[in-house]
């Protein structure tokens, strides 16, 4: 069995939703268990307990909202102190708009919940462009959802978009499964 | 007399259009002298005569193009370990396309430009986002020319993009021109 | 008169030692009119009022600390869609420790950090190297107070960092002072 | 049969130190097959025959060296665009001095680098703290070897910070051999 723990914060729902297909992707597996958490709920034995963990935000005024980052900073903080989910499998997906063409902080947002996950030793599932969808709901470091226009108008995040995020969490999984139960760092003993 | 030099890689010529229409409106004043250099020509001494520097690369496979990090790996590197570009203004701008709505790298991109700038200790300009035209040519470090749609097809630079660079130019030689002659920074004497 | 509002967040007391030394050294000038806010206090009118902006976070989990992003996404939120800080002059601050000789963060922090100004239009004043004490409390972006050595061990903020941020602080009001009041860049008409 | 390709740029002779003791504990195994490359000489071929690719590179004026940058840019590009790495393992290292405390650019370097491999849909292995020697030579990205003092004096590599690169490369290679021949990415058929 492999266990997944997806967490995230949510300011309009489209966190949410990309959140929420991949739970149901997931669940269709009679291998892997999912667990679906809000940043608010989520305690360290969540963490502890999975085999892969995926962190999705709003990209909020440029980077990480804040209250998935009062989750890293209180919840992840200390389980990075002790070392404890070394060896794990993880991924991120994020959703954002922006004014204009560029970026507006998606890659500092998906370069930061990247580094969270690599500060806690945690091998990293990227997203390959040749994924179905992907120029739809895709950049390098896993799904992206465009939930706003050029001129900052909300949208409706589309099918193609979600379907990125189901193959994305599929693919964690994948990963995790295969890495699952296997000591690959070599790693001092814990004191 | 405000010296503005403008330095930049180019590829296919989008980056080039862009440092092309920022020099024509930049020459347009008497009060304003500007040099455009690529690259593999510019000098230690043209950095040294400026007053504000602006430099511009193509998002180039997530990151700064090879040409304008040579230049600035060989050219800028001892104007920086003799603080010789201290107090200066700055700016930069970039093209890119990239597969899907993601940034591409354009953050890490400008981010990376902007981090060299203030290695330098160059006041550096941002761009608003009310400037006009911004939803077509601008992000947040500077004008940003879109060269390529989601499927990765090159499309030529539109009028709008352009016009983002001219103001942005205009907007960094204003600073640069009050600024210009003071020392604004408290620093050690050069030994 | 030149208006400085600084604002930060502190979790074991070294980020509030470096804003504070900022504003004692501010306060000493008779032309300097200087706000000191902690993130859950500072109000979008302080930041309406202000000419210079310094923004100041310990490096948190490897990037901004959530109390300071907190902030930032719901009071700075709304300022950025207003374009209320178009033009004025800012820079930043932050202590850190982290494990290692790495930066732990630092450099995100400071990035994103750096983003935010930028976003909002807000000119950037970095941190020259040929700053007095550098070495000790300065990288590229502002000051920066090392609290803790390789081993995690927290270390207090020693007196020529505390120098770096108070020259720091001076010279990011003596930009202010020069750019004040002048409408440097071209906008559009509020809507 | 694990293939290992280790790709480095160096211009003082640390990165280089860094790679060779990656090549020299990689080669004492049977099962592993390790090529060592400078970026002048690595091909397309090298990349496509490896199962876990490392890259190595200077911290360069606080970023990727401009002879890495342009390997990544005309050898790697295409095999971007042809999606000839996808579900590879890879890993990252470096070498930096840069004045002062700060990172000097080492996260921009690591951040960079673990973005052309996220590009290249490559599993990234990071560096868990808890490994022998992380905190004389060890970031969460991968290993980091410190060239130089707070003074920008050249010091030599010490061999706890050798000894980090020897278990990272032995990391990334576990890694490799558990994910390898497995089709672990749902992507879409090449045309």
């Amino acid at each position: 069995m492999t266990n997944v723990l997806i967490v995230y914060a949510s300011q309009f729902g489209n966190t949410e939703k990309m959140a929420k297909a991949m739970e149901q992707t997931l669940l269709e597996s009679s291998e892997i268990k999912c667990q679906l958490k809000k940043a608010e709920t989520v305690t360290e034995t969540d963490f502890i307990n999975a085999d892969a963990i995926i962190l999705g935000s709003p990209v909020k005024m440029g980077s990480i909202d804040w209250q998935l980052k009062k989750m890293i900073d209180t919840v992840m903080g200390s389980l990075w102190v002790a070392n404890k989910l070394v060896g794990k499998v993880g991924g991120t997906f994020a959703s954002g708009g922006g004014f204009g063409k560029g970026g507006a902080g998606a890659e500092i947002t998906f370069t930061s919940l990247a580094n969270v996950l690599m500060e806690m030793g945690i091998i990293y599932v990227p997203l390959p462009k040749n994924t179905q969808g992907y120029k739809f709901g895709g950049i390098q470091w896993g799904a992206y959802g465009v939930s706003a226009n050029e001129d900052m108008q909300p949208q409706t995040l589309m099918e193609n978009q979600l379907e990125v995020c189901r193959i994305h969490a599929q693919n964690i999984a994948r990963v995790a499964k295969t890495i699952n139960g296997q000591n690959l760092f070599q790693c001092e003993l814990e004191n």
